[in-house]
């Protein structure tokens, strides 16, 4: 058993871990990164890239469908199936090989491989070779898909997301339980490229929306692609010749049975910390085992010990990963002169077409307080209408004591864009008011934006205090 | 002969004229609007929206082109020019019947049609029967596209870009005088819906981009889809038989003798000021005809005359004629207490694909100060790729005294969206860093904003003037 002495180790190769190493080097050569599994970020690997690739294949074989209704006309379209794996796992690996790079340039001596457990708070045992003694430490461990149980009994015909993209050709029908941001994404990108897709939720909560007028539009949107019932209700599924029968209510209540090929478990990422034997430290742990920790400088209780990136729980998004890695690497470097980092307003977009993005507040953190909603539907928003993408709803919340734009949910195009803008409008604290003078080009979609902010700034100009 | 005495006349029911209306009816009711033409705008009925509904029904030709890349494989393609024409003339109807609406619900006495020739600074003679004698007048009497006087030997060969969508199906073949935001906007729509399309410039402008590398990463993507000269010798235009017989040198100096169906000249559009009598004013008037007038109060002189919109040739943009109509109406309303209007950051966009955005102030303008330039291309830029948009150039300028961010131009994807990002950054009088500070999710192209702002930030840091 090899010993080493290091002033900071980071547990973690991934996004968050890479950035952590980083901004500790400012402070300090004696580091020390340690990855258990193989390199390549979640991101990269499994994640953002990866479906997007999907997605980018899904909107080319949707763009098609749709040429018609532009004049022009084509022929047979075949999904080559084989194809369109082919490119995502080749582009796929093309960023993970950009990853690899990265890790390549990390001197040898600051990396080890092995899985990590602690010994107590300082002492971490890497595989069955070294014991590192650290002065500071950054669990960057990231997470995992997480699925029920019974789930398990599925076998090879059970596929987490990660899975997805090993895939050598698509398949003829999946059903997907979880319509989250990941269930979404795959979801409807199967579909559209000619899978059978049936897609059941829980609650009838569709994607991370918490307003319940977006969230209709959405529904009924996606309802209107594929099989979707968000509030499902699934007697039983079991493993048969040629994939997995499921019985289930449809949305008149009658029981339907069905098979598909395979079915994919959207329902959640869980945060790894199991294994890393944080019961043999002092770490505070909440009831899940998850180290309780300080959201603005990631630090676990009052120990050495930081926390970043998915495995917090807390924004499990690649660019809140980063800032998060970059925040407790920084303070596990200057540690003990501890600081809060920077965080950016919140944003987040489901690549789903149309688009969700959420902006600065939601509507549920907003609930308990007085706010003025504006409005628009993208239904005749010209721009759109013109590219047949005028679908989708987006509403705005302000603060009627002093017209503040607080935040915004969106289904609808170019959402990403638009959930930008109004991001940085967001962390500018932009008033309504100051929010119309900003230059609105024609046409475009942002004018649609300006809709739902003109409405509100009517609204403003005579209080009309709402309960949310 | 009848006589009208209004407190304010607008001449031009126009997208300037009807704000200006509508501004100044803040004011007094006893206004007036003039048209001589058709009511509906230059933008709805010739200008934005059937270009852009040209460009949707080339983008999804486009994206059928490019669909085997993804994995989709289609059949034959069919461009059905009769149908694409039909949908852009259906839809721009549509946009058009929106304006008619508006100006049907402008009071009767508030609307005379006939052709106005001012008699005097304050008399405008309105066809040949109607004299308005008016405090106060707004000119907004718009554009009309202009071309040397040689092109109309060309009879109805020669197209001017408001006659294309006219057009009952689309030509085999047309020649694009101009490269210019029309020509571009127009032309490369004509190519990707199945049009042999030649496109001859004059000096090497390509656009309205003045940074002779983001030029030069636009000419380049164009001449790859059409044949582009930005800077022709073109030795004779013949009409022929079937079309124009164009003779021309090739880029290898060779002449060469092509015949287009149509002869298209996208070279400009000029002021409508003639007819209007200005002559018999006192207004001072510049050595084109054009008023001289105060670009904040759009005053002209020290007259009680204001003039707004396109036939003003200061930024003939949709949203800064509306700007300009509210400026020119509300002070026309409140004359003599003239008070100068707020205009928004300069923003244009051409619709291209890649699309062009110019935000804040050109490198032309800054040519004659130190600023820093921070710059990306996005061939390798990762959304970019994904979505198979992975072309063109972004670049920054910064103001190295105090790292403010001065503007941008830029040829690449989605430029439409980073130019109102860029836009609204500029109007808030953001510093690069800053903007490096607002939230960046991933995978976007708003990442490729990112990097540039980064190689700028990093210039700023190690002060390096550089004379543009």
């Amino acid at each position: 058993m090899k010993n080493r002495h290091v002033d900071v180790a980071v547990i973690g190769a991934g996004s968050a871990g890479m950035r952590a190493l980083h901004a500790a080097k400012a402070w300090t050569d004696n580091v020390v990164m340690i990855e258990g599994g193989a390199y390549g970020t979640t991101c990269a690997s499994v994640g953002c890239m990866p479906s997007k690739l999907l997605i980018a294949a899904a909107e080319s074989a949707h763009a098609v469908q749709q040429a018609p209704e532009f004049g022009v006309n084509i022929g047979d379209v075949d999904i080559d199936g084989v194809a369109v794996m082919d490119r995502v796992r080749r582009e796929r690996d093309r960023f993970v090989g950009f990853v690899l790079d990265t890790v390549e340039n990390i001197p040898e001596e600051q990396r080890i491989r092995g899985m990590a457990r602690f010994l107590d708070d300082h002492r971490i045992q890497v595989g069955d070779h070294t014991i590192v003694d650290a002065k500071r430490i950054v669990i960057a461990t990231g997470s995992s898909p997480s699925y029920p149980g019974s789930f398990a009994e599925l076998g090879d015909r059970l596929v987490v997301n990660d899975e997805i993209f090993e895939w050598r050709d698509l398949p003829k029908s999946v059903a997907v339980f979880g319509p989250g941001v990941i269930g979404l994404e795959l979801g409807q990108a199967l579909s559209r490229l000619g899978v059978d897709v049936l897609m059941f939720g829980l609650g009838g909560q569709v994607g991370p929306l918490t307003d319940p007028e977006v969230m209709e539009s959405a529904t009924q949107a996606f309802s209107y692609e594929f099989y979707l019932d968000a509030d499902a209700k699934v007697h039983s599924m079991v493993n048969v010749e040629d994939g997995v029968s499921i019985a289930y209510d449809d949305h008149d209540g009658r029981t339907r049975v069905k098979t598909v090929e395979y079915v994919i478990a959207a329902t959640g990422r869980a945060p790894n910390v199991s294994g890393l034997g944080l019961e043999n430290t002092s770490l505070p742990l909440d009831e899940k085992g998850i180290p309780e920790f300080n959201a603005e400088t990631l630090r676990i209780g009052r120990s050495s010990v930081f926390i970043a990136g998915d495995v917090n729980n807390d924004r499990p998004l690649l660019h809140e990963a980063a800032d998060e890695g970059t925040i407790a690497g920084d303070n596990a470097g200057r540690y003990p002169d501890v600081k809060p980092g920077f965080r950016s307003s919140p944003l987040s977009i489901v690549f789903s077409d149309p688009q969700i993005a959420m902006v600065g507040s939601t509507y549920s953190e907003l609930s308990q307080r007085d706010v003025v909603i504006g409005t628009v539907s993208f239904a005749d928003q010209g721009r759109s209408r013109v590219m047949l993408k005028n679908q989708g709803l987006l509403r705005v919340y302000a603060d009627p004591a002093n017209g503040r734009f607080l935040g915004a949910e969106m289904f609808g195009p170019r959402a990403e864009h638009l959930g930008h803008l109004l991001a940085w409008a967001h962390q500018s604290n932009m008033t309504i008011g100051q929010m119309l003078e900003m230059p609105f080009y024609h046409p475009v979609i942002e004018e649609g934006l300006r809709t739902a902010l003109r409405n509100v700034h009517k609204q403003l100009r005579k209080p009309m205090l709402r309960a949310a």
